[in-house]
């Protein structure tokens, strides 16, 4: 490209970001160009400050601190655990309002075919939780994938000796989706855990 | 959300990006936490150098110096003049490797509704470019609409007493589209600038 080498640099961030190509980033570079000198200064400074971004002692999420917002919030029901793959399924879980207890972030899941045993995600502090924390329910929410299936499995079995319930969301038809475009894995799921909606009986 | 802040700033630096929303955003800052620290380092430094960018002096395209790449480069040919009316502009022409003359960026196109007169974007400096550079062709390269047209009739009117060609980019078909997707007004132009390929007459 025809730009001065700082533009050029900054395309080439830019493009590191995930859905981003050639056109895009030039497109943000440019106008990140015509944003005025303070906010342009933010911008790197909060670049810089992601290093204090460290893991939840507890949950493993994302936190300034040792503990992050969730776990440090007294409200919060301590004894269920939604156990997920990434920090950013909690937001979305948030984002619901629907569910009050505590998190905890997997970061990843079993996939012995890429060589992922249960010993390199974080399960061995789940199973410490349930030991020390008084755990009542444990609700798994990850894709439904043979990884989210072989992981649900895993846990299920480790804990089966005790006393806590162990859920799993629910998969099925999404919200607002035409039946014509639903895979037949996906109406499968939905046969299966359908629900009973009559009254009598 | 629930982010730890410098998660959330940086949501909302990206949101500042022109099509990006939050979700995207939040996207992107979650990818960026996964960069190496040298990365990360060296994005935040891209930005800050940002503020070594300036206006050619010559052709107002952004450079890090006094002249910008292309008026420096002596292989280009100094009477050929393409005015467009964004640094941007420039680069897109440079990819077509079809021009060799220099260009010269308006910053703007005069726009009397919106309060835009000649003076008011970079066309004094285009004047004295023809009168102390021996210029023989000046290319109008702005976008067709009545803000493209009424500059180019005022650039037409201002120099119509110097000895230069005055030319404009053809307006018509673009490659590869459907002739069904056309507007009437792209037709008009098309047929107006209509080109004869006939051998005989």
């Amino acid at each position: 490209m025809n730009y001065p080498n700082s533009i050029n640099d900054l395309i080439e961030c830019y493009k590191r970001l995930p859905g981003i190509g050639e056109k895009t980033a030039e497109r943000m570079a440019l106008a990140t160009l015509k944003f005025d000198e303070k906010t342009i200064h933010q911008f790197s400074q909060t670049l810089n400050n992601l290093n204090k971004i460290k893991r939840c002692k507890k949950c493993n999420n994302y936190t300034e601190d040792d503990l992050c917002v969730i776990c440090k919030d007294d409200s919060r029901e301590k004894d269920i655990i939604c156990v997920v793959e990434e920090p950013k399924n909690i937001n979305m879980f948030e984002k619901t309002k629907s569910f009050n207890g505590v998190y905890h972030v997997l970061n990843g899941l079993i996939s012995p075919l890429d060589g992922i045993n249960p010993s390199d995600i974080n399960l061995n502090s789940l199973f410490e939780r349930v030991e020390n924390d008084n755990i009542k329910e444990i609700i798994i929410a990850v894709k439904p994938s043979i990884e989210g299936e072989t992981t649900a499995l895993y846990i299920t079995k480790m804990l089966e000796e005790k006393d806590i319930i162990i859920s799993k969301i629910a998969h099925g038809v999404p919200m607002g989706t035409d039946m014509d475009y639903i895979d037949s894995m996906t109406l499968e799921m939905a046969l299966e855990d359908r629900k009973k909606i009559s009254k009598n009986n």
